[in-house]
């Protein structure tokens, strides 16, 4: 099980440990306890259940969408709020064993998937029991308008993965159809991480949408920062090789804004050019030539710069507060720096 | 889109017309409400999964578990209600469309699955939109407790399925692990429409634990006597060739019964004996041959009394909801009579 330490040594994210050190004692303490009843979500499903869910669990990951609910809660640190936290967690890890199942993936984060564990059959059961305790956990906070802000970015999620399905292998897919994918399946999670922090924190039902606009430009801009991350690199860095998505056909923004800017890249065709790392390797290298990797940082640290403004709308918060979640918005798009 | 007067006109559900009938218009009307609620639940979620949803609910289904829902609740009609009997009919079809996707199923009730006409990725994400959206509309009643209902549920229907496919081709499962999957993947889930209709209509949560028993018990009935049709058919009647289940390796009470009653039955390994529909029709008439079936319909039948002494205990029920009850768990093990 992944500790607040763990998280804080954990290579390449510097920020978070940034957030961490500045977040002190109350953070920290809220991440154990999430991390406790996280363990004990699957208690009582069985021990094949209760293995596929705990590998799930233990292979950590940045807990960044309880940092969020967290951060965006100030200063509280009820139960309420650790539910929500671990509600978010279950429901992101949710939708990474189904995807597993979909692209036969047998590793994430080092370890194996459950698919490639327990097979086709364990990972989609085991995913549709992260989805069902994600909301039995919310619903013991007793707040509707919780489980409601979950189910929303629930329900966009399942939309946003069948889009970037429906788009895989696309020639000219528009920016603003990109966006919108992001929007759907990274973005209203990190909005309502956020909304549900308001909710159940200081912050309040007044200042949830302002908090869950800030958590949907950061989720863009995590999302933009990953995909050039994708194409730039390095291995060392982000534990996967580079082009992962072009070599299952997802177009994301880097590939885009390369198209533009070199008509021998808009020419090819990913179905048939890119099918091994090596291909993939290439076409990364001759997307970073055109400078589309700078424009695309670019436009991720607009949303970051837009997520800032949201805040500045918000009165009620804090010094410390706004600050914590500036740090939050910078490191998105400072991964490995 | 169904409505109550296709669900009463359903071929072989003669059961369920009788349950129509005797509900009036309260009944009718309640259906009509989740009918329509049903076919909004899709909506601005795009046009592919919007399709896949319109069709995977339009594919209809005797809406029992609504109707439990509304049994439950006594007089009560509103709008809570109609929410918790969508969620429940939700939850059902969202295990639905992962089950043809694990089953490789190209027809459910005559129609193309999801999994048939969108493919793998499409159905796995029309089921986990199926299943956010069920949680959406229960936290509508602003009723934790209600969530919590369907939660445990949906957990509950996760590690049924995987039951099911840790044993499939078992030689020697005991009845009671058969039982205990029979709970999990279906008794629960009719025993939480029951609760929900005791939380939100008339007997109130005092009565919630006793009417969930009730649904149990009839859950467990409806279970036995599904996996007898699957052994006696008649075709015409189920709608599917006979011996699925011996096919997919599901050993189900009938075999396990018919194995202890002949031992040449205990012999046959299911994985290679029986692999196309001549093999599993010749198995069926073996196991009928034992009577196996006489002895699991009275396994079924009785849950049924165990399921109606749990009325008995409820001196809150009016005679009117006691008789529609029964109706509903005598109609159970009595479809296609």
């Amino acid at each position: 099980m992944s500790t607040a330490r763990d998280l804080a040594t954990t290579p390449g994210l510097s920020q978070i440990a940034d957030v961490l050190a500045a977040g002190g004692d109350r953070l920290a303490d809220l991440l154990e306890r999430a991390e406790g009843r996280l363990g004990r979500v699957a208690e009582g499903y069985g021990p094949a259940l209760e293995g596929h869910v705990s590998g799930t669990l233990a292979a950590g990951g940045k807990r960044l969408r309880p940092m969020l609910v967290y951060i965006s809660a100030g200063e509280s640190a009820s139960d309420d709020l650790v539910a929500a936290a671990v509600a978010v967690e279950l429901l992101h890890m949710a939708t990474l064993v189904h995807d597993d199942v979909l692209d036969v993936a047998e590793l994430r984060r080092g370890q194996a998937t459950v698919f490639a564990a327990g097979g086709r059959e364990a990972a989609t059961a085991t995913g549709d029991l992260l989805f069902s305790r994600a909301f039995a956990v919310l619903a013991t906070t007793g707040r509707p308008d919780a489980v409601r802000a979950l189910s929303d970015a629930s329900s966009a999620l399942a939309r946003g993965e069948l889009l970037q399905r429906e788009d895989a292998w696309s020639r000219d897919l528009p920016v603003e159809r990109y966006l919108e994918r992001c929007g759907l399946k990274t973005a209203r999670l990190f909005a309502a991480a956020c909304r549900l922090g308001a909710l159940l924190g200081d912050p309040g039902p007044p200042a949830a949408d302002a908090l869950a606009a800030f958590g949907d430009r950061i989720g863009l801009a995590f999302q933009i920062f990953d995909d050039v991350l994708d194409v730039s690199g390095p291995v060392e860095r982000t534990g996967k090789a580079r082009g992962t998505d072009l070599l299952d056909g997802t177009v994301t923004l880097p590939l885009i804004l390369a198209r533009r800017a070199d008509p021998a890249i808009a020419d090819v065709d990913l179905r048939g050019a890119v099918t091994n790392a090596e291909e993939a390797a290439v076409l990364c290298n001759r997307i970073a030539n055109t400078g589309a990797l700078d424009e695309a940082r670019e436009v991720a640290l607009g949303h970051v710069a837009a997520a800032k403004d949201e805040l500045r709308a918000l009165k009620a918060l804090d010094e410390r507060q706004r600050a914590l979640l500036e740090l939050v918005a910078d490191g998105v798009v400072e991964r490995y720096a």
